[in-house]
């Protein structure tokens, strides 16, 4: 696979919302963008609050507009905040440094998009992130194995 | 029914961009918003263009932000056209005022929310709207109705 | 009188809400600013929909930062539509030239602040500003008797 | 009781407005929004200086965009900054996390709205959104019983 197209993009998302629910985490709103960083399926458990689609396109997009997961966003945000703040001023805030936000690559290695989810901690919501991507045969990259 | 939840928003969206594909019309995205105006889901064919989400959101945030369908948002804008401009500075865009908007309504009249969609013409649009509202038992307003 | 205070505000606001529940118009939101743009009264109907507080903040907000009520706003968008849309760029939308912004006067012609309001028809929507204005004891200045 | 309306919505804040009156602190500015964050009640003190109205709306709108009293947003923002900040640049500055920012919930726990509260230090802000809601016969939610 070269590509994530709809369906697949709708897959993942309702696994991810669907996970969170049976695990009794609190509910969630998930986006899954292609390599472009443009939107596929943006979906929010209707219990959800509202800035939640938001913040997930923003975990989403921030890996694939910087080209790591969201562990290794967090990192450098860590060491380098006034880097990252001067990235949000100019972008309007799409890079969310925070876990939560997962590159999907296929087998191969080659990025297809990203997942972005917000509702739960950022450890829980990364959880159901890497779920889904597994159930759909994919995989996922937080940019953990990037740390030292 | 009182409320639109995730499954529902997740119906209508595709519904909505299979009777696209079927019909051999332009790929679509779609969104579907609760009726207080924020996100259940949105949907882009991998096919449409990228900006077309963010269009198809703006249509139906505008018809619950102003109470209307997009029809009657076009009537108004064509007749009131420093109003809308107004409007849409002041709001950042949030008020798509063209066909392809329409109010989704109970059997009792009540507004559950509003589909927005974008990627053909607005007729065309607002046609694939229209059905997936139907195939859903759900009532739509576009707005058409309060034309004199 | 020489300034409005929170409580005339609520009193002026809350009355044109009521007259319009009670002439079976739309439900209204309604803004009462001070003489320096500054909010003490921002109201919504809770059947009012979303958009309406802003619009009717942007309606008072114009008619004092430019210093003529909405009729004369909007007879110069109408002539001078490029500076209209200049202004709104420029300052974010807060120039919505059109009837239901009213100046408000004391008896001795000095403005004390404005009323802004949304919901209904434009002319509707003054109707209630001018009768709660009046019931205040107060002077509504439209604009209107700008007119050439 | 499942929804504020506006009337409800004017008593919450004008109690606490008169409450800060009556115990001599400063003037505050009260946004009382519905569950899905719109407003229905902003009022201003008007010996409150002008910002206040924006940053009050903000602190409510925060809790209910991310679902936690302002106590919670304030702890999470301590422990996250950079996700604190990119969450200001992607929505504008819509998520104030500090106290006085108090969810209203009904007595079977379910929110019906928001309160924030800004003029005085952020636990005066808070104290006086306690009592109002208290007076109202509501339950106030600030994030605080959510500390370890």
């Amino acid at each position: 696979m070269h590509t994530l197209n709809l369906l697949l993009a709708i897959h993942i998302a309702s696994s991810a919302i669907r996970i969170a629910q049976e695990t009794g985490i609190k509910p969630l709103a998930v986006a899954v963008l292609d390599a472009a960083g443009h939107p596929l399926a943006v979906l929010r458990d209707e219990q959800a609050s509202f800035l939640r689609p938001q913040i997930a396109t923003g975990k989403a997009r921030g890996c694939l507009g910087m080209g790591f997961g969201g562990r290794e966003l967090a990192r450098r945000a860590h060491v380098m905040p006034a880097f990252f703040d001067a990235i949000n001023s100019l972008t309007g805030g799409e890079v969310i440094p925070v876990a939560g936000g997962v590159l999907i690559r296929n087998t191969e290695g080659q990025i297809l998009g990203a997942i972005g989810i917000s509702g739960d901690t950022s450890d829980n919501d990364e959880r159901c992130a890497l779920q889904a991507i597994d159930i759909a045969g994919l995989v996922a990259d937080t940019g953990d194995q990037l740390a030292g």
